[in-house]
């Protein structure tokens, strides 16, 4: 049987490969009509056993725009699933149909299991609170575009970094490049947990943990926000006390560098206030245009199309 | 940043304008070929946050005729909304992916307020009661092509002339083109707003109102039936007595001109009668690939595509 | 109006056309890129008013890898059958929208339905327990492909024979070619019906019902096992006690042919223990693979694409 590349983990990818990739999102996004045939005749299979339109949609078009189509299961409910099927047997079902497939599922090591017996190359798109490999993929693409380069910076995470998954694997990416540091900002009911700050001095990789996003503000060069959720919180009143000190405004804004850049996974609710939209700092809106490109590339490296 | 045009009213577009999008509309249903690659590359993003397959369907099946994709929110449920982002947070992520989008929403306004951020050129594809000017363009697009004009035409309308949004946009729209009439057939209770009256009195066209279809048939060049529904009726006596009224049949087809076309906007129950199905004037299922049809000339339009 | 060709029941091909269809399939398998552009510009409407992820996947990436597109309704729900709309309304307005339609539907009959009054060719893709009509031409296809023939084989079928429509059709279609004889393995209370065993005495085809796998195994060319559902039983006990018998394992296998072949139709629960999947007579996940191709050819045959 043929070897194939798959995609479960962020950390399936050497710092090399990860600098490939990123070279390649560039050349897609500064040029995109070359790779506008890439995959004619090639179909994405994106199965979303968990609702996630935003990603699912974003790698529809990214396969869309290298000429491919897609075959799609939008809706959990409507799945063979409700027959009794195993996920493995979908997987394998799937893979009769399709070149490539990208799943979501909203249990954690599912996308380890689907990587047993997949006929295709597989991605995982977020298997429980577990991976979410190609949203760091995004961050990774929209800091090298806006700051040429993957070391040697001062990035805050800002907000729940406790359960923050997207966070987590970040912080382990960019902590493999040299030179970069971090500053943990979030209330001490969700600060980033304990195994992340092991793997960080097990490399001795510097970063502080603070209260207040101001203190810091000024030494930023990527401020990397995130949604604080209500029902995190024991209760109603810690919530409310504490979720002004990290929503970002135009006020908080004013210490900051003039080329810093402020990121968010999305969905936001009221982290960032909208004012700041139109900050030429806030880079949010590209970020999601860059998961697409991102995207892309990963498609056409597991595809091994040239 | 680049400006593009929107289509948020089916006031949107002058006469000139509707006029130029009929003669498209004209030449794509003759040549369909040369149209089938137009838009190669290009993606439609279909958001229909209320559900309405057949309006779904028509714009993929569109820009699908004219060699794009799509990429769909066919479901209210399964969105990004769920996790309490902002409608235009969501068109401005969509906005990243596609490049047209086109949006079914419950909630009257959402058009309007979709418009104001959106990145790639917005279609409402019908925005609560409110507004569904497709439908409009669709109704145009077969009659200039039935009756080769949008002059000088007698036009009933038939059955729930108070909440039909498609009735009153088609009107307001007809209104502007010179020499027609309208002829508004309905139950007391579900008489045409008093705001469409005003609006027709204020541009001098000439309208009556009656309760029959047979007193008035021989005069209409068009006759546009809608569906009268069981709900919009205080008592199941009074739907029982009148509904036969305005239901169409064979027999009271007899006395209608041989060049009458019948139109209706579709989905039908009751309101037609199966056997006029095959009458050389019902026109209901031409309208429908009419439809597909003036979609493919407003995404033209839109993308400002030659 | 344009004659053209639709399928409904398995019944609607002679032996001639079953075994062009396969022809065609084996070309389309041997040599999928001659015909990846044959169906440029042309679109498949799939409608499934049931779930059913495997047979909507299977038609829309059959379509996809001919160069098509699909417009699809994926979930029940989300119709405009919720307006009131008829079965035959929707098929009419769909075929202004598609050049062939493939439909899902739980209501027996409905497929004969739609195909009095389609605008273009019509595919049953399941219709009730009524017919599932591609199922059987996937079966046809599989077997010639490993047998190469259709013709004087001994062909188990084993599991709940007296519900499973698959079974019904594939032995209707199957009798039709010369020497095939049957073996029916099931628990008693779900034998094949005795309409099926009518139609084989009333042309003379041979078969026998047996209630273990064990006691034929070594007499067949084909194995073709199918699910036995817990709710077909009228208690709890019956099941457990019988379901052991019907399960295929390593074990089991020990005295089979070298060329038997294992089919299922699928989705199995537990029918086949997973450690026969690596048994090289293990088949069944060929058959998915064979159910898109075939379903290519379908399309290209009812579309008459040379």
């Amino acid at each position: 049987m043929k070897e194939f590349r798959n995609l479960v983990s962020s950390e399936d990818f050497s710092c090399e490969e990860l600098l490939e990739l990123m070279e390649l999102g560039a050349e897609i996004y500064s040029n995109p009509e070359k790779f506008s045939e890439k995959c004619r005749g090639k179909i994405l299979a994106s199965l979303f056993f968990e609702p996630s339109t935003r990603t699912r949609l974003s790698f529809e078009a990214a396969m869309l725009r290298l000429g491919g189509s897609c075959i799609t299961v939008p809706d959990p409910k409507v799945s063979s699933a409700t027959k009794g099927e195993s996920l493995q047997d979908t997987i394998r079902t799937v893979g009769c149909y399709s070149d490539i497939i990208a799943m979501r599922h909203p249990h954690e090591g599912s996308a380890e299991l689907a990587k047993e017996v997949t006929l295709v190359p597989f991605i995982n798109a977020g298997d429980g609170g577990h991976q979410h490999p190609t949203q760091t993929l995004t961050d990774l693409l929209t800091i090298s575009q806006y700051k040429k380069s993957l070391e040697n910076m001062t990035i805050g995470l800002c907000g729940d970094l406790k359960f923050g998954r997207t966070v987590h694997s970040l912080v382990k990416t960019l902590s493999k490049f040299k030179g970069n540091k971090f500053i943990f900002i979030s209330p001490v009911e969700l600060v980033i947990p304990e195994y992340i700050k092991m793997y960080l001095n097990d490399r001795n990789v510097e970063f502080i943990e603070v209260r207040t996003i101001e203190e810091v503000m000024d030494k930023l060069d990527i401020l990397y926000m995130t949604r604080v959720q209500r029902e995190r919180f024991f209760n109603e009143a810690d919530y409310v006390r504490l979720k002004d000190t990290y929503i970002l405004d135009n006020k908080k804004m004013k210490t900051a560098k003039d080329d810093m850049i402020i990121l968010h996974p999305l969905p936001r609710v009221n982290e960032i206030a909208t004012e700041v939209d139109s900050d030429h700092r806030a880079k949010y809106f590209n970020q999601v245009k860059f998961g697409m490109i991102i995207r892309m590339a990963l498609i056409l490296k597991l595809l091994e199309v040239k």
